[in-house]
């Protein structure tokens, strides 16, 4: 059983990234998480401009607009990610595909499982993903019992007829790797989870045109707190599809978190299409500024102490920032280089991560976010400098 | 097969109640949906107070509060709701029971299907309601072929051996009663949906008390578009059920709305707790009058034409109001004398209302939302006494 977002942090009590407290040298931190809290200050260095204002009388109806087929989102919303994809040019989102909009990409990926398959079916359909997977996947998928969708595991051993849906993520979450489908045989759906495919964590190198892709504003821009994910989809039917289920799960989507995440989007395309003498960082050359700065860090830690491994990424030129860039994943996927339990080599130094277990994958790997606010980066380096090896019991109890 | 929210408006182009159009003597009218815009002049007049500001770097963590069992509501909201009961006199939410916020009391209610059911059970548990009920219920226990629970239908007819679960919606959707529980046996799980025990609605007789209770901002204040319920719980597994459920489904609640919604029940709390000589009516005053007016006007059309009638209800002393008053349901249940489909009758003068099928009795009866814009409240109320009894042609057919 595949441990969740919340309670994987075991009992220990941890600061969360949310809590302002001051972390001292005692305080055992978590990396468990992807709360991406590292942007606060970029927006908060944007003063007004991203400002919502809402009044009492404003947003009341259930309708955003009732005569589309997603009749809960917001034109504003519509407009802002179609210009978004089109200003970075990470995916085609043309007026020929629909726009879907949900409580995260976390209920879009629910909304798709329900669209892609049928109760009409003999069985319910294989939902499957390479390993190391997102470790939420299974779970999203079995916590109910449907008779529609069952999670088959690992996309590389899957060897069943018949129709399956595979998700494919990419960059992949936890490591990080550009991805394609695996199974590739007839009767196969796919869902493209395409929630880091921003520049500043990859090279943006072409136009993603998948029949269904996957973003969230939790990782574009790091408002996780807003739960706004949003689905490109090319066929009508599997969009009313979605569109039902998001009707009959929550009737739509808040239209706060739509007023704001349309504001929000929107200033990050004036800033990236301001080509003035004066211009300012846009968001997306900042976050790749300081995902590649963490990461050059971590990168020296780890080759220091000689105790774990990173995955190797090859540099790309990315159409965006318009260079030859290196990746910089939203999380470090870490790997003991003796086999020892990551996690709890970790744990010893307070450092709460999640284990490569939830993954699908062994012990020996972990998974590391790389979004949290500066100082706890800091402290994350600092201790992860002072392991220098397996203490000699842990050897013992191995051997 | 019931017919969801949005769907159920029959193929012909309607006006929703969001869309700022003038209506034509032409214009077909939406009254099938509860969509609560009627509130929105009250909300305007309050002007700036009920205003929310948040600037770019706002609400940007998944966390609102790690340290509780519902870590994603915001201890603001938590604070407004139990204020809000103390002050209505309508449940209690003393500091022994637990808050969960949900994406409207629709994912809220599934959430509590999958708290109350377990994976170990030899088969799904039943779930009931009393005729007529609440359109979506059936639907939403039965779309994802749950292997944890199904729909059973009519809490009347109701006669299986074992567990199972009763949904208690007091006052009722659609026809406004005042229920209780009526299966009674044991192994029963009950959901009390509250959603309509406002003042505005019906009298508040005494403060409820039940294992879990449903409440939501949509038919509370009017405010839909946020998308934003609450559950009261008694019982802290179940509560840990229910978050499980919302952290897999949509990894939290809006900030942004959550925000919002504390902001507006804090408003009317102070507004109710006002006794200044010059207090200015508060929303649920404004709100039982106009409904009760509403409800009038209603009565004497209905009166009047002599093809329909509506339910009935007893006065009672309504402890926030301080006197004796009416109910004035969120709904009118209407029904033909004659037998008649009513909704294809109303239909004809360019009413779309939701047929009685869909609340599991025959189509003789419909539901009309009264919680329209006074424009659209006046011409329901225009056309329906234009009704003066079936045509010839309806009585031959039938006949």
């Amino acid at each position: 059983m595949v441990v969740g977002f919340e309670k994987s942090v075991s009992a220990t009590k941890s600061v969360p990234s949310s809590a302002k407290k001051t972390l001292s040298s005692d305080s055992v931190i978590n990396f468990a998480r992807g709360d991406p809290t590292m942007y606060e200050s970029y927006w908060k260095r944007l003063g007004e401009r991203c400002t919502v204002v809402i009044s009492g009388n404003d947003l009341m109806s259930y309708f955003s607009d009732a005569e589309k087929v997603c009749w809960f989102l917001m034109p504003e919303l519509d407009h802002a990610i179609r210009r978004l994809h089109r200003v970075v040019g990470n995916a085609i989102a043309d007026d020929d595909r629909f726009i879907v909009v949900g409580n995260g990409s976390t209920q879009l990926f629910q909304a798709l499982l329900y669209a892609l398959s049928s109760p009409n079916e003999p069985e319910p359909i294989s939902v499957v993903a390479a390993v190391p997977f997102y470790s939420s996947y299974p779970e999203e998928t079995e916590f109910l019992c449907s008779g529609l969708y069952k999670w088959a595991g690992d996309a590389y051993s899957f060897d069943k007829d018949g129709p399956y849906i595979e998700v494919v993520t990419s960059p992949n979450n936890p490591d990080g790797a550009i991805r394609e489908a695996v199974v590739n045989r007839e009767g196969g759906k796919l869902i493209h989870d395409l929630a880091y495919y921003w520049p500043q964590y990859t090279p943006i190198t072409s136009r993603a045109d998948y029949d269904v892709m996957l973003f969230t504003l939790s990782k574009a821009t790091g408002h996780a707190g807003s739960r706004i994910g949003w689905a490109i989809v090319k066929d009508k039917e599997i969009t009313t599809k979605m569109v039902k289920f998001i009707e009959l799960s929550s009737i739509g989507v808040s239209k706060e978190s739509q007023l704001r995440a349309a504001k929000i989007l929107g200033v990050i395309s004036d800033d990236c299409q301001n080509s003035g003498p004066n211009r300012e960082e846009n968001f997306f050359e900042y976050g790749q500024r300081l995902m590649s700065e963490r990461w050059e860090k971590l990168r020296e830690v780890v080759k220091r102490n000689g105790v774990f491994s990173l995955p190797k990424y090859p540099q790309d030129y990315c159409n965006f920032i318009g260079k030859y860039t290196d990746s910089n994943p939203a999380f470090a996927w870490l790997k003991s280089k003796d086999g020892v339990n990551c996690d709890n080599l970790l744990r010893e130094h307070k450092l709460v991560t999640r284990c490569g277990t939830n993954f699908g994958v062994g012990s020996k790997y972990t998974r590391i976010s790389m979004l949290s606010p500066d100082e706890e980066f800091n402290l994350f380096l600092e201790r992860l400098s002072a392991i220098q090896g397996p203490p000699m019991e842990r050897l013992i109890v191995k051997g």
